[in-house]
């Protein structure tokens, strides 16, 4: 046990508006029960909460909107006030504008001024690479609170007035699958007993020679005016194929390699925080994993895929569980170009 | 002098096709020769390089391809090889795609796999904040060989049919401010004598309370469609106003602050890698930093504002010209909600 772990002191999260379910959604773009029934089955996601006006197709929320309430909530749950963060690192691949960088407008929100900020361009991993880029700018003694945001907009991609009877199946996932939503965390070197020690942290590109198996196109003037070469591409592409196969076992192998790094056995694990692509996808990714000691703590089925920020819904939960001694593991799995991540979590 | 100053071995660039004259972008945009002298006199940028194809308006070369041309040169000038890097950081405003991040193509391409890659969304201070993140990620002892990389692409956002004459001065300027770059350097932890050491580096958010002089806007699938909120926006918008009020000044403070960091005199300095913004504008900061001994480097008058690359076009330069014991300081304001970056180099 190292004292001078970096310590993950509590974590908060945002969502839009109220859970939309699946009935909502058929009616909203003229679906019949049997799609319903189809997302329950294949998707396994119950609700999810949407920044878009259903009625007007209207963004009503901005990803700096989620972001500020979960700061607000991560900072007043670890008793720190934004005076004391001395840096701030952001995770997510729908930032509001391309400038500037999301991070800053919910600095400035908080009050925020006269530090450094980073915001990382990252998917279903961000969540992992933001703690990662937080814990090495404390570990390196020049900071000492570090204030981590991740959270994801699909508003933008979003479209409704799409015909998803003429999509093709893997267009028609992208409607049902994600959900908005931010997620934050407090992170500090003061080792004070009885706090979260972020024991390790992973994240690493595993991509070499393979296919993305998830892109985010974003459009700009040229193309918006119809003359550029994004015009005709769709705006999200998944192969979902190459995640069911490839997923599962990744996040077997993230796994093991905490563990291992240490010396963890996995009946030593109180809870576990596996990747959280769709229900369905997660109960596959469980039964691999084959944890029978501990705790599952998800919440994609209430909140849909919202990207960056998921890790921090099962942080916000898992620290209010975790008793001293105990240990928790999360996983996650970028599909974009297969990044592996994970952390492993100690109550000291 | 501290011997544990991470080093900064090489720096490379890489620019698209040949340089685009003022004469060249009149007669394509059906602009006369005054237009032309006004980019002249005004702006001060006599060329730049386009990803784009004046005459289709294809993109034809891509942020992931102007990244690896960059990164294999400036691993080349190191003596490094691809295999013993073990992390990259990448900064840019204008990613390929929204996912995968282009860092992760980039290392594919370059050969790297098992390493963590990160991706910044930033914007002129990009390439000072890449730096950081790859210093941070050294210091901390976990890595040894740091990849940093940084670079935009105008291309998504710059309309080829787009009505010169009927553009607001604010907007017209945008068509022939920017260009296309990438530029990369390797870092590494090992304090080899003779090599040049990155002894400061500094970034800070310090647009508190005011407004963004600059905002670059992405469109989604429903924005696409012309359902959205941002299909009446423009692109991009810049507050030039405000811009030459403030850079000027925020360029001497930086300046001051990392002399007054490491007990520099303004009369130690051998070269000053001042903010280019435009020609025009780097001349007014010249001027207000008043460094009368240090050989200034600039690169904006042939390769246009190209945003997150232009620091490396600089430092590129600056590397082939220090000679030991030989010091330099590089100044970088970013206008989007005003962040405060710059470094300071001293060859051991």
């Amino acid at each position: 046990m190292d004292a001078s772990d970096i310590r993950l002191l509590s974590a908060g999260t945002a969502l839009p508006g109220p859970p939309v379910d699946n009935v909502t959604l058929a009616r909203r773009f003229g679906m019949d029960d049997l799609w319903q029934q189809w997302i329950d089955v294949f998707i396994g996601t119950r609700t999810r909460h949407l920044s878009v006006d259903l009625d007007t197709g209207e963004t009503v929320v901005s990803l700096a909107d989620l972001g500020e309430r979960a700061a607000r909530r991560a900072l007043s749950a670890a008793g720190t006030d934004a005076a004391d963060i001395d840096v701030i690192v952001m995770g997510t691949a729908t930032p509001d504008a391309l400038m500037p960088a999301t991070v800053n407008e919910i600095a400035d929100r908080l009050g925020i001024d006269q530090i450094p900020t980073y915001q990382l361009q990252s998917g279903c991993s961000g969540a992992v690479q933001a703690l990662e880029v937080g814990r090495q700018m404390l570990a390196g003694g020049g900071h000492r609170n570090a204030l981590v945001i991740a959270g994801d907009s699909c508003a933008r991609h979003f479209d409704l007035e799409a015909d998803l009877r003429s999509l093709p199946p893997a267009e028609l996932v992208n409607v049902v699958l994600f959900g908005d939503g931010a997620g934050a965390a407090v992170l500090t070197s003061d080792p004070a007993p009885g706090t979260v020690a972020l024991r390790r942290v992973m994240t690493r590109f595993t991509g070499r020679g393979r296919a993305p198996g998830q892109i985010v196109r974003w459009f700009g003037q040229a193309d918006r005016a119809g003359r550029a070469a994004g015009i005709g591409e769709a705006a999200v592409s998944e192969d979902y194929k190459a995640i069911e196969e490839s997923v599962p076992e990744m996040a077997a192998e993230i796994l093991a390699e905490l563990l291992d790094s240490l010396d963890w056995k996995d009946t030593d694990l109180d809870f576990v925080l596996p990747p959280q692509l769709s229900g369905r996808m997660t109960a596959r990714i469980s039964e691999r994993l084959g944890l029978d000691t501990a705790e599952e703590i998800t919440c994609v089925g209430q909140t849909g895929n919202c990207g960056n920020a998921l890790a921090f819904f099962q942080l916000e939960e898992v620290l209010g569980l975790l008793g001293r001694g105990d240990r928790a593991v999360g996983i996650a799995v970028e599909s974009s170009k297969w990044i592996k991540a994970g952390f492993a979590l100690e109550r000291l």
